[in-house]
């Protein structure tokens, strides 16, 4: 195997200048840098990072805590944080926390020991119930919610549940159930404030019954839908929103066993515009959010949080898209 | 903030044994490790671990090649990977390689340059089209095929869709048509292998107009169904394999679209049991990996390689279940 004296010797320069090359490139000449990346090719020299970034301070990883690897909406965002990462020569350490606080902590170790150099946090920020912002960790909250108090990149959350409440108005639906998070989550509150506004300014009264809680999973749309079914059908909702496609998905396979028609009795829209939503039956109307951009504006704000660089906009609200499919319907 | 003489005063012991007790616990008498970790947790010290993987000689990382971040079936292979990971104290770094050899060879980078001690490859073994094995990196396949030249970790592709093969045989379906993946591609080869020794020994013939090309996405499998749809209804398979979920939920999709009945005109099996099969309409008769348990598997056989422990089944076989739902049915 090659070693620094080979590279050294193929550059034409001095093992300290190879050395700092590596280490600082920064501090040595353009044609220096040339010379040395050639002679690096040349000889198949593999220098040793790790004594690198133990000079410079620096990881050159992030982490990524992730609430749920296995949902699809996560992993969009996931790949376009890790794309600009690597464009960067940044690594991504996977945090899969399950939602567990203890485990986000585990995590946050990572760049505690200097073994990552700042984190984005895909769970919204949620007061009493977060372990971010913290000092000396630089963090970045992607799939954010309103006011969260470090640098955060979002949709307009309660703006896209009016856009789709107000499409169901327009289609004649007075009796508009939702589907929530956990009904403390940030994102619940968010979205509960957008169907709150359009059926006010619609003239709809407020009604709990309307309400059912899940948690982001098919399993808990479908035990969601359940408290619909139970309900006479003259005062069941005539549409739903749900605050993601999972759920929607697993509302639809509800109301089928029950013979209850997905949209001819009831108009079903989703949220994140996952790929499958396309493919369910009835396709799913849906709030479209940029997860890949999402990921890599996210990446973007804190690669320059670490390198020093400033921020401008710290609440970065990227648009959203309001997707018309078949699972939606004016109502009978 | 606390340093490492804080640690050594309330501990009780000298400056060395604290740093020896971060770098090279082994060399630490039991008590003495315990009297520096109550310290460290005592007075709040953050080591620089970063130090410590580079006096150590490893980055306690390990890197993971996903194809496809977004599909659900490695996302959950990865979840099996992580968690076993963060219990041996080693992070999970991300390479989405989107079936792209170049990016592969970008990621392995970070094995050649000490940032990450293993690599756990979820792509087959592909002859001629693979970047692993190779001198000096630790390597481990996970969802591998037969006769990976290096340790893996599968199930028996060739026997799981023989037995979906011969579980439609046995409904009485004689033209079974299959979605594969691209022809060249391991996982097609051993399950083409497994429907054609269970065709075989059925007595039906193997006719090429019964195979439709997908690439292991929704998309791809919609647009192969389109080859079965085009034939005159006698000639059309009565049921189809699958080579993965994702295709087969493509597929109902376009039949129909079609107006051709799933499962009545056309059984669908799938292979994985990714969450959504138990959704889609109607729910997929599907091969169940243990997703999982591969990840985990192979996340302790890589472990056991980096710290050069023996590693005695280097090809493991792991079961699947064959999952019986609704999208399957006895030909008309």
């Amino acid at each position: 195997m090659s070693n620094i004296r080979d590279v050294a010797k193929v550059a034409g320069v001095s093992i300290a200048t190879v050395s700092r090359a590596l280490s600082a490139p920064e501090t040595v000449s353009k044609a220096s840098l040339k010379k040395v990346h050639d002679a690096i090719e040349q000889v198949q020299y593999k220098p040793n990072m790790l004594a690198r970034n133990f000079r410079r301070h620096r990881a050159f990883n992030i982490v990524v805590l992730v609430p749920n690897m296995a949902n699809t909406f996560f992993a969009t965002v996931v790949r376009g944080i890790e794309d600009v990462a690597q464009q960067h020569g940044y690594g991504v350490l996977l945090g899969d926390t399950r939602d567990v606080l203890q485990r986000e902590e585990e995590y946050l170790k990572l760049v505690e020991t200097s073994q990552a150099d700042g984190v984005i946090q895909l769970r919204p920020h949620w007061e009493g119930n977060s372990i971010l912002p913290r000092d000396n960790i630089v963090a970045v909250s992607a799939c954010g919610c309103e006011n969260t108090p470090y640098p955060c990149v979002r949709i307009d959350n309660a703006e896209a549940s009016k856009t789709a409440t107000e499409y169901l108005i327009s289609l004649g639906h007075k009796r508009i159930g939702v589907i929530t998070g956990l009904a403390d989550n940030p994102h619940t509150i968010d979205r509960l404030k957008g169907y709150r506004d359009a059926i006010s300014e619609a003239g709809i009264e407020y009604n709990d019954m309307m309400i059912a809680e899940g948690e982001f999973t098919m399993w808990s749309g479908l035990n969601a839908a359940r408290h619909f079914i139970r309900m006479p059908a003259d005062e069941r909702p005539t549409a739903i929103l749900s605050m993601n496609d999972e759920m929607a998905i697993g509302a639809i396979k509800a109301f089928r066993a029950n013979k209850i028609d997905v949209p001819n009795d009831v108009s079903i829209i989703g949220f994140d515009d996952i790929e499958v939503s396309r493919y369910t039956e009835p396709a799913l109307t849906t709030i479209a959010q940029p997860a890949e951009q999402i990921g890599k504006a996210a990446a973007n704000m804190l690669l320059k949080l670490i390198e020093g660089k400033e921020v401008r906009q710290t609440d970065y609200v990227l648009p959203f898209e309001f997707v018309v499919r078949a699972s939606s319907t004016p109502v009978k």
